[in-house]
């Protein structure tokens, strides 16, 4: 933690005129009642920019979404659980408009001024029928500190809720950041997953709040891998409203550095509560790399040794496995000399100049035990650094992904199955 | 199978005049009594032709082998498994000179004749103590139709041993090619891994063997994949000695595209045995992509595809689960329009034009529940194509690896851990 921020109590709906509230509209079985649908709405005018995700095939909401930002005045944002609305054909984009439109209307502000974001199965069309008639309850119970509400809607396979929040002093005026996130697997069993929505009160044009929000995504969300899947829903959503009466936060500014610095620490700790709760994910694993050729190089070194299915079940096991992580090190394709490598595993010599380090091995499988623990390669060639969290890979995880599980279920509940 | 050749009886020496022996050195353990020391000899001059890992990590024999390969006229294989001989610095390298160097002495002929393989574990020192005194003996046991020896020496964690023989006419002559190979993971445990060995009495340049070895590498080992691993240690070479009498098979010629289609037939079967017999492996899925944008394009949606830990996860519980198969297309780099892709699953439309197919769930699942079966995927936009042969992901493939297995226990046996 540093000392620009501080970390404060609740989440979306900490910043000033944030409203938020969350429903059970049974989007994926009506019989459960969970919360599943949710809004967040800011009460003043703000701005608001967006990531996502660049699988080609992308969820209808990502598509309407991505519109939305770019060409209206986002204040609202509206997801649900239970269902992606991916692969659902022209039919998903209208679902998926039309809910921007009631919404809006609702709240007094056009189609376009309305994110939207679904997570859940794939493939199956939108149960509008139940989740139409729950958009004015939404908007009927729109109400401040009921941020973690929305945390909980989102929830997939998640075990529990994401949601944080920081203030810090921008020219005099206290301003806060919140967010809310849900993941699970980085993709789930037909499940379609990452979404991250972010409030603040501070004041921010649009321009800067897309190199805000992209430099934090790429320190935070970027840096993350449980499975090496990538969604075909995952979003990072941020609204600006200017609520706290700062002065616009202009970037190369010394406000702009610290508002980074604390958004940067908001995504990251989300980004790593989504690691630690991966499915079945037993170890949270930050890889460090430097001494790389470059940037890129790094980056090719940490994702190889990140994702290697032998290196994460070697961590399952406990078992301090350098020979496994040279070896994916030597296939990333990033330029290496393998008598310059070094590997250190939680803060102790595992691999010298590529060859095995003079170290006790019983220590070394103490690191690899924890439920947290470092990997530093150095390449020593160069400069090049980069930092990915990452998990283990459990025989849970596999049994887990194997089991035919929420699509046909969920489908035949719908009767939208074809025998 | 074609018209062009047939199968015979044997592996490596069925073909004219090599020669080969298998010794049990306790290379791994020298309380195991098992064949893990292997020589083949060609009695005649030859030529030779290699590809070898791409990883940047190399074994000694690797670093060695392609050396050889290039500057000297190959006509013998010393081959061991239970040490990989990789990550062994300077000392690896003596090791693997000396091993070649007096194999070379004892058949007559020089060190750089002599190409050398290791498979087992990594990181660990060769045991020359065990392997010096086998090598005269591997040697005075030369003999014809020792083939199956050699395979079963070079096995880790394989479960079988792996040869086939072909014989095809060039010319008017018969021709035959041999082969053995072992596998197991892409990369076990601390194992690296995967070794093929041809040999054929065909007449052939070393420029042509060269090209041959290169286009059927192509269509056969770098299409498998089991885990998306690459060892350090991949190595597949062949010896052409001409004995069958046969003329020369030159480049472009009809006898070149009938020698070539057999070679394909002879590694494409080896690489599908690996497969078969990778770690934990329940099932044989060959992913077939066409109508791509290229090559490349296609190469990169059917890598996606057979590398994803949750499709693999899903053919191993029976699930024809389109919805991951898509995600994994969608996240592939390569170029795609989600309305237009479809994907059959055991010749069944399972998606067609990015929707759910109507087809019945019962018979699609049965196409998945078989040990094997095909992915079919068409993104119907140009003409690039590519075929790979993957498995499945189970959950004792995880259990399998995740265990501290080989390093330490070996390690401990030879009095090298460091406590």
């Amino acid at each position: 933690m540093s000392s620009v921020y501080r970390k404060v109590k609740g989440g979306v709906t900490a910043p000033q005129k944030f409203l938020s509230h969350a429903v059970s509209a049974g989007v994926k079985n009506p019989d459960v009642d969970r919360l599943d649908m949710a809004l967040i709405v800011s009460e003043v005018s703000c701005v608001a920019a967006g990531t996502f995700t660049i699988n080609r095939v992308k969820a209808a909401p990502v598509k309407v979404s991505q519109t939305h930002l770019r060409d209206g005045d986002v204040c609202a944002i509206l997801v649900n659980s239970g269902n992606a609305n991916a692969c659902t054909g022209v039919k998903g984009l209208e679902d998926a408009r039309k809910c921007a439109r009631v919404v809006g209307k609702l709240i007094g502000k056009k189609q376009s001024q309305v994110a939207v974001c679904s997570t859940g199965v794939i493939g199956l069309p939108m149960p509008m029928v139940r989740i139409e008639p729950m958009l004015s309850a939404l908007t009927e119970g729109l109400a401040t500190g009921e941020g973690t509400a929305v945390a909980k809607a989102m929830m997939t396979s998640d075990t529990c809720h994401k949601e944080i929040s920081v203030s810090l002093k921008v020219g005099g005026e206290t301003v806060k950041i919140g967010a809310c996130a849900k993941g699970a697997g980085m993709i789930n069993p037909h499940m379609a997953t990452m979404l991250c929505f972010v409030t603040t009160d501070a004041k921010i044009s649009k321009v800067a709040l897309n190199s805000f929000v992209s430099d934090a995504v790429e320190v935070s969300f970027n840096r993350i891998t449980i499975d090496g899947d990538m969604s075909t829903n995952d979003s990072v959503i941020l609204l600006a409203n200017g609520a706290s009466g700062c002065k616009s936060i202009r970037r190369g500014t010394q406000d702009a550095k610290k508002f980074q610095e604390a958004l940067n620490y908001v995504m990251q700790e989300m980004a790593k509560s989504l690691v630690r709760d991966g499915e079945r994910v037993t170890k949270f694993v930050t890889v460090n790399v430097k001494g790389a050729k470059s940037y890129n190089d790094a980056k090719k070194v940490a994702e190889a040794v990140a994702n290697s299915s032998l290196v994460k079940c070697s961590w399952n096991g406990n078992d301090p496995n350098w020979g496994r992580i040279i070896h994916a090190v030597g296939y990333s394709k990033a330029m290496v000399k393998e008598e310059l490598i070094d590997i250190h595993i939680g803060g102790l010599a595992a691999c010298l100049g590529g060859l095995e380090a003079n170290v006790s091995m019983d220590l070394l499988r103490k690191k690899v035990a924890g439920d947290a623990f470092t990997i530093d390669i150095n390449l020593n060639l160069c400069e090049g650094e980069y930092t990915i969290y990452s998990s283990d890979l459990s025989p849970e995880y596999v049994d887990f992904n194997r089991s035919e599980y929420a699509y046909w279920k969920q489908a035949r509940r719908d009767g939208l199955t074809k025998q």
